[in-house]
């Protein structure tokens, strides 16, 4: 038998885990139908697509995955970007659309796969917590913005903010009132079906896990509520409400419509980058934040096959991309998930519910999916981290607004590359601007400090400047200016002690900057040495030394430097003829 | 009186100081005509136009310039940027290319005058030196490869590779023999005139001073020769030798041609970005190289107006960008030059040879300026620097062949580019790769060193972790992986100290990794505590930590952590019921 990665979870399986799962799984699976319609149709593909994507592909996650409780799916940020995706290569042609949305979910399973094999999960780094938290809240946004038209029974034109102003200028003529006041209905009941519901149910003695649950049924109960009410008075007050229409009865008899056509591959590789990357990010910091929870792990590698795969699977059943769902996965882990067979069970329910609901479409109104939407994806709009990096780290802060205002501005893509190099170029500009510390010894001890900061000794000659930063070629020039103007500056200096104890790496345009103030300190008379070079550093140093002329003293610690300088002054005292 | 910085360097001029400028500034001269001729051609312009740019803008450069030595003027591998400008600016159209490079002299001049007045000069830092000098040797190879056309009397059709093939696939048929005899004897002569003519006269007697001015006169030697030769033979054997052909008698008579028309500047941003970062750059270390000579120091603040405004001064007289040369600057060094006031007299001359030149120019043959320039530029190739990098710093040294492989088959802009990038690329990903050591403390001593490369004492339970780079976005999750798996590998540890001495910034990505890290080990009963944290780390932590729910210790030294540590075995030991 090969060993999957599901049975390490099911070791000590017993029929009260069972149970957590079978609920779970269940809880989830309601609550994912209606997403999962939703993020098909906000990707701009037809609703069973989102059926689709929501049962080969759980399945093969729960079976591959490291995660106990994630949920793998449609998610609200990739469709937004297969939309785009899909405007570009297809335009309105509708089976194109389908054939790009299974093409991008085999070229994003085929990066993941090769990516884990490579190990290659660590391009990933390169996103910062900011930039990704920006990313997410500006597609969050925008993702809302798109929802407002089927809200209010409106239809979006052109470009979403054109779309948006006309929508609000022409005096609301766009506007279908019926839709309007039923999706502020839904949107309201919505709210009060969160927090507000928990807390009141608590109140009247319900325990708190089955008051959860039931505030999790709340946008599955109301999903049906409007269909039934559409299907009640389409004739009467809500005629001209939107449906969702028509599916094809049955199920697999569908699928796959469209067969990959890989002449399109190049034109959808951007995008399926990008879709992969904001794929395994967002379903490895789901992972990891709920595996902390309960002192699991996850494993990275593990991850991006698992999700590879997911999306290999997505591709096959002919569907857009999946991944780790943020607030289903909290769901999932919440109603007590233990392990991945509650992720078969929402498959299986899914499947299921897929194969009985084919006529329910034909009522189901698009403005409650739509208030299903904004709801959900409300909760990935960070403001809480904006504040905290507001206060704590400005800069951080205004990677963050940049990456959303990208997003909002100029689409999902150009947003999140914008933001990628925005953080780059901070990184690269604030290793440019060193911190610099003339540093003398604290006391009789064998510390030396910044002498603005501290009181400590120094000795009138010997200048002794600590280094705060690996010296390469974004920061050598204002080294070799910080120590010229502070050693020739001061008429009394004889030597300088570069400390290096924070200085792990020196290229060669460091070297040639060291070489170069070597020799302009040695005109002004001036030695130039080093101390607490660490060991990389100096193998660096000695195999430039011979062609550089770079001969200086490396002492080990800054004491020994500090001990074996002798003071002018000193020197003067003791020589009778000075 | 205005003080112009010409003043600062003429305190205590005197007669001998002013005959060394005026030998100087003469022999520059003799050397700046053939050469700006020849750069003016390399730049698709008229002969006449690399006149025009070695007199006003050298002179202004001579009076506001704060490098006592620099030789401004056309240098080769600007002349090639403009070139490779010109053509996709103006195609063949001439009175366009003369235009455009006026607007490309006034751009650049204008961005090096509002670069300095911001004290943006810290850009040029991004470029590192390997990539610098990958970029200048392989603009050099270019240059060298496109004059091969002139050297053998062949005209170059389409890109160079190209041309260069069908040049040497037809069996030479394209290939005027008097034109390429005349080329190999004058690389020749030239190769002769350089060291084996100094040292031949040195051997005769002659003062190496005396033998080198000798040596710096062999190109305007040759070229009078060779016009001469083209004088009287051109009805003979050298029949069908190209030359330079009619000047516009006289000067100031013909400029401006062109007045740059401002709505081709958008076309010319980037190009006039490239040249003003190289032109800059290019002065800057020459200058810089020269002054440390003669322990003098040169203001780069200084230098960026200077130069800007010596390229305004070459968009006033219609001409092309101008910078400091190498090879030039070097001369006019060599030659004796004391202060600017050799720059004027080259600035005088160059003028005057201007006016007297006119008819000279109908018998100068190109294959002469060819040679002249083949030779002056092959310098520019630095095989010892790259021989360097090679054995010293490998990575280095693919950044300089990148880049210069680069400038050979995509054109100077893509190459400069592509070897910025390549080398901000590696800096990011050595920075997410950080050094980190497991260390101990030295027998008796307050220092810790790496437990595998020194003898050092631990304590069962206590694990001292020291990272060895910032924590930034790059690297926070390599360095969260290494301490889990180090820390959760050993049934043994209790305690995990950070040892910060050298992380000296911590962005909020890398907080939020520290904080996950600390809730991973609280789970295993793992307690996280830090040593030697730098003043604004601890800042940037505290701002954090109540969000983020961080409360770690803090010890001032890794030795108080250690001190501080009371092992496993001995608190049993003490306590009789373990």
């Amino acid at each position: 038998m090969i060993r999957l990665p599901i049975n390490n979870q099911l070791a000590g399986y017993n029929r009260k885990v069972a149970l957590d799962d079978l609920l779970a799984g269940s809880i989830t699976a309601v609550l994912l139908v209606p997403q999962a319609i939703a993020y098909a149709l906000l990707a701009g593909l037809p609703a069973e697509y989102g059926l689709y994507a929501s049962v080969l592909p759980v399945a093969i996650y729960a079976l591959l995955g490291s995660s106990h409780t994630l949920s793998v799916g449609p998610v609200a940020v990739a469709a937004l970007m297969v939309n785009e995706a899909l405007k570009d290569y297809a335009g309105s042609d509708t089976v194109l659309q389908l054939e790009g949305a299974a093409l991008l979910s085999a070229i994003v399973g085929l990066m993941l796969l090769a990516l884990s094999a490579i190990r290659g999960g660590a391009v990933v780094r390169f996103i910062s917590r900011p930039v990704l938290s920006g990313f997410v809240s500006g597609a969050a946004l925008l993702i809302i913005l798109s929802q407002v038209f089927a809200l209010v029974g409106a239809s979006k034109s052109s470009g979403i903010w054109a779309s948006l102003f006309s929508l609000f200028s022409d005096s609301g003529s766009a506007i279908h009132m019926p839709t309007a006041l039923m999706g502020f209905l839904l949107i309201v009941t919505l709210i009060l079906g969160r927090k507000p519901l928990v807390m009141m149910l608590t109140k009247r003695g319900v325990s708190a896990q089955v008051a959860t649950v039931i505030s999790r049924l709340v946008p599955a109960f109301l999903t049906l509520l409007s269909a039934f009410m559409v299907f009640q008075f389409s004739g009467a007050w809500l005629a001209g409400v939107r449906t969702v229409g028509e599916l094809p009865s049955g199920f697999f008899s569908t699928l796959p419509r469209a067969i990959p056509d890989w002449s399109g591959f190049s034109a959808l590789i951007v995008p399926a980058a990008m879709i992969a990357t904001i794929a395994y990010v967002e379903s490895i910091s789901v992972a990891k934040s709920l595996a902390s929870r309960r002192g699991q792990r996850v494993s990275p590698d593990a991850e991006m096959r698992a999700i590879g795969t997911a999306n290999l699977a997505a591709s096959v059943v002919g569907t857009m991309p999946v991944a780790g769902g943020f607030s289903r996965s909290v769901v999932n882990f919440d109603a007590g998930a233990k392990t991945q067979m509650a992720g078969l069970i929402t498959a299986f329910l899914v499947a299921l519910a897929a194969f009985g609901l084919g006529d329910f479409f034909i009522w189901l109104p698009n403005v409650v999916l739509a208030a299903i939407i904004i709801i959900a994806v409300w909760q990935l709009v960070e403001w809480k981290e904006l504040r905290q990096l507001w206060a704590s780290a400005r800069v951080d802060a205004w990677c963050f607004i940049a990456t959303a205002i990208g997003v909002l501005v100029f689409g999902v893509e150009v947003g999140l590359l914008g933001g990628v190099v925005l953080s780059m170029a901070h990184f690269l500009i604030s290793s440019s601007k060193p911190h610099i510390a003339v540093v003398g010894r604290v006391g009789r001890t064998e510390h030396f400090r910044n002498i603005e900061r501290y009181q400590v000794h120094t000795k009138r000659g010997l200048l002794m400047i600590r280094i705060d930063e690996n010296l390469v070629f974004t920061n050598a020039e204002a080294v070799e200016q910080y120590v010229l103007k502070t050693a020739l500056g001061n008429i009394d200096v004889t030597k300088v002690v570069l400390v290096m104890s924070s200085v792990s790496r020196v290229d060669a345009t460091a070297v040639h900057m060291l070489s170069s103030l070597y020799k302009a300190l040695q005109l002004a008379n001036i030695e130039l040495a080093f101390a607490e070079v660490k060991g990389p550093v100096q193998d660096t140093l000695s195999r430039f030394s011979e062609e550089q002329r770079l001969h200086c003293i490396t002492y080990l610690s800054a004491n020994d430097a500090f001990e074996s300088y002798i003071e002018a002054s000193t020197f003067c005292d003791a020589m009778p003829q000075c």
